[in-house]
């Protein structure tokens, strides 16, 4: 027994039994290792920013951690922008970073690179494994870290310690950590300014965006006259017909600033301070108002349900309420639209036909109007680009898809988003994954293209033109999607998109529906 | 006047003309400031990854630094595998990665990341912008870090920075730093190990493996009874008829170890002591011998070519001597290859091709045996991937085609490390570039299956095969190619192969072939 065998046993006894990887020569006892415990499955993504995107779509569904396997600095640095997707997102992940043998470092080899400098940024926890013998207690103290916090742990594992020599064991498995408990004053804190009077918002993120905390979220909303809010991009929010509808706060900063300003108190649950995404000349970085009052009533990794049910029994709340009714209930029903794929009617069909408990992976950037129909369409899970790292969707549909392979998933996608890491589609082909990806094909950054008219130039030049679009040549999305062996089909009419997609729905395995916006 | 117009009237000031870029809302005034410069040429990338190769290829070649252009961290660090490959090539690049404003960063908006640790280790020289007012200073310096080394200087520019009023001045250019003087003491240790009987090898690296030091390194080892090697892995080598011919220190351990077993004294000229790319159980880390002399003669940074001349005079090597016979002189004339598309007929196939002056970016990986045949081509220089981290090639080619526009630039690139960066092939079709890509379409990571059965695993089970074939499904580059805009065509033997290179050869612009490997 080795090191590496003893690292995957340590995983396994975890319960961690799928591993998303890019191994390289480095790792190759670790392979070895996986190669020999079935019981482990092993998805190759085609480039690191898959793999980790793909482990942490994965564990935004099965609720556990994947592993993934990466190779020295750059196969980490190639991963790197989607693990801070997932430290957003706070999505447990370990990863096994594979590095040269401790004693050939001194010999800056190519590959050579500091390795702790670049997963620092991007985990919450890194550990370099110095001793073979004790990687059980190293693997286990990572599992711990994920599933903790929970977050990203990285754990570099040198060569030598992977063909290291060990004493056979019996792999203890450590306990789960406690939540933390939940804070008596900050529910006393909270109750009080529900009951004030003040125009209260109880800002939900993290797993209280899950179906039944929701519920409880609103049902306290609806006894105190408060309103529910999420943040602007979740991990998992559980929407649909029958769950509490929300508010996002919105992305765009004087739209932000205008929803909360009649904000007195926000109640936050497993969200924080909503901030905007970027600086502006003469904007401000919270879009709260100055004065208002901010709570934390529980922090993401405490037990926001258990928070929740609290502050709903100070209050008063009754359990069962009944939902309010939408006031645009029939915005998804009746006429079916027509014409051009703009944004809005891409939304409209898309949400008509989400099949009940389907998982939706929304990386449609500007393209992305599908949250003001989420209350109205089936019941489904909304996957998000937490980090706001581009270039999540495409994996991220992936890694779901592998942990619930009996439900639907569909990729909403923005074009140049989906560009950045591509190569899922291959491995959406590759385990045969029921994923429909929807590319919103504007052929621009446009979201660039309207921050570039907020700088004040109307009229773009050559330069602006050739950084902000990439019309010519135009992406065929159908053609890349034939190229990794996903089946997929162009589409230019609302018309056309429902066909399409109905078709798609009817049939299991990858999908790609290219629609071309005006 | 704001710092975003300094910043770039500095670059162009020093002749830095060409910026690789995949901007996002942080660098606006950036991208509004290039815009409004039309003498600086934007080229975009569709993923970073490709941002960076392509300045690293563009640089090898115009030897000047472009600049790149980047989005915050994780930006950055979608460029990190490449931006270690061109630090390992020491090639000369500015990046310019744009940051939060200085005072947003206290919000830990969802974009906000330690950017000085991720950019630290695939760095020369890292420094954050803190002053608009000095910006000329910062990128002044920026410039100078990158081509003194030379190497990557990264320059980290906050929004603020960038829209903050500057007071109009005209740009003082900075001076290029003298070259390091060569040591006297050196020279005299190279001479006289030479002239000692000794079996030595003259290491080349870096500028050494440009024509001219070439033959004259050559000329001093006909004198002495010398072998002229070169590093496994080079940023850029002059080859083909009419110059002198090297060989490379093998990659494999084993085999670099037998080729250096009969080296007494090893002279570096702008190379360093050969390593094992990895360590492996049992084997040495360096390949030379333990008793091996090693002597630098010159290092990466210092005139090489000047080195060599002052070796060549000490040594009394004539100038202009013969170039010895290659024994093989025959192996590219005559028979021309059919049948299979062995690594060996694709070699011979292209090299037989090989336009005069062409440029050649190798990622071929295990299917590259084209060095064997490179002394026997048309004139031309060839491009390696010098940090290991696999995904330069297709951008690194884009990148030379644009510094060299009336050359003609073949990739000759591994199928696995090609989807890395496909998206480079983008970037070629837009900007019309003259680059034939020729993909080795094995659909399998062959080092790896091969670095696989040394650990021991004669069968693969499952999971490793399932990480390290890719035949399932398999690749499909033709439609890879036609989904950015770049012809193709599939070919399945040497025969077709010729015929179908002849004809790209023929015309200009983009193309690809993807040549099935058996």
């Amino acid at each position: 027994m080795n090191g590496a065998d003893l690292l995957c046993d340590t995983l396994l006894a975890h319960d961690v039994d799928v591993c998303f990887a890019n191994p390289g020569t480095s790792e190759m006892h670790f392979v070895a290792a996986l190669d020999a415990k079935p019981r482990m499955r092993c998805v190759l993504g085609l480039f690191e920013g898959v793999v980790t995107a793909a482990a942490d779509g994965y564990a935004r569904m099965a609720d556990k951690p994947a592993a993934t396997l990466l190779h020295t600095g750059p196969g980490l640095a190639n991963s790197l922008a989607n693990m801070h997707n997932a430290r957003r997102a706070r999505t447990p992940m370990i990863n096994v970073v594979g590095d040269h043998a401790s004693y050939h470092l001194q010999h800056d080899a190519p590959l050579t690179s500091d390795i702790e400098s670049l997963a620092k940024p991007m985990s919450n926890w890194v550990r370099r494994i110095i001793n073979a013998e004790t990687i059980d207690e190293d693997a286990a103290a990572a599992w711990r870290a994920a599933v903790s916090l929970p977050g990203v742990a990285t754990l570099i594992l040198p060569g030598d310690m992977a063909w290291g020599e060990v004493t056979p064991r019996t792999i203890r498995r450590v306990e789960r950590p406690k939540l933390p408990a939940i804070d008596a004053r900050a529910v006393q804190a909270a109750a009080t300014a529900l009951r004030s009077g003040k125009r209260a918002a109880l800002l939900l993120g993290d797993h209280a965006l899950r179906a039944e905390p929701l519920s409880v979220a609103d049902a306290i909303a609806q006894t105190t006259n408060a309103r529910v809010m999420s943040s602007t991009s979740n991990a998992r929010a559980e929407r649909g017909r029958g769950r509490a509808s929300f508010a996002r706060v919105p992305y765009a900063v004087d739209v932000a600033v205008e929803a909360l300003r009649d904000v007195d108190v926000m109640i936050m649950v497993g969200a924080t301070v909503p901030v905007a995404f970027f600086a502006y000349p003469g904007k401000p970085g919270r879009v709260v108002r100055n004065d208002c009052e901010l709570i934390t009533l529980a922090e993401p990794g405490q037990d926001l349900a258990a928070a929740l049910e609290w502050l709903a029994d100070e209050v008063g709340a009754l359990r069962k309420v009944q939902l309010r009714p939408a006031p645009d209930a029939d915005a998804l029903t009746g006429t079916v639209p027509s014409g051009p794929l703009t944004a809005d009617a891409i939304a409209r069909v898309v949400m008509q036909r989400v099949p009940e408990n389907a998982i939706l992976c929304d990386e449609a950037v500007t393209s992305g109007t599908f949250h003001n129909y989420a209350h109205l369409a089936a019941p489904h899970d909304m996957l998000a680009l937490t980090g706001g790292a581009i270039g999540v969707g495409l994996p991220l549909a992936t890694g779901a898809a592998v942990a619930c392979p009996d439900r639907k998933v569909i990729g909403l996608q923005a074009d140049g988003s989906g560009m950045y890491t591509l190569q899922a589609l291959w491995t959406q082909a590759r385990e045969r994954l029921d994923v429909i990806s929807i590319i919103f094909s504007n052929r621009a950054y446009a979201i660039l293209q309207g921050e570039m008219r907020n700088v004040g130039v109307k009229e773009f030049g050559r330069n602006a033109e050739r950084m902000l679009a990439f019309d010519d040549p135009a992406l065929d999305w159908v053609s890349l999607a034939r190229g990794m062996g996903v089946e997929g089909a162009r589409v230019t009419t609302a018309d056309e998109l429902a066909k399409v997609l109905d078709g798609a729905l009817r049939q299991r395995g990858p999908f790609l529906i290219e629609a071309v916006m005006p």
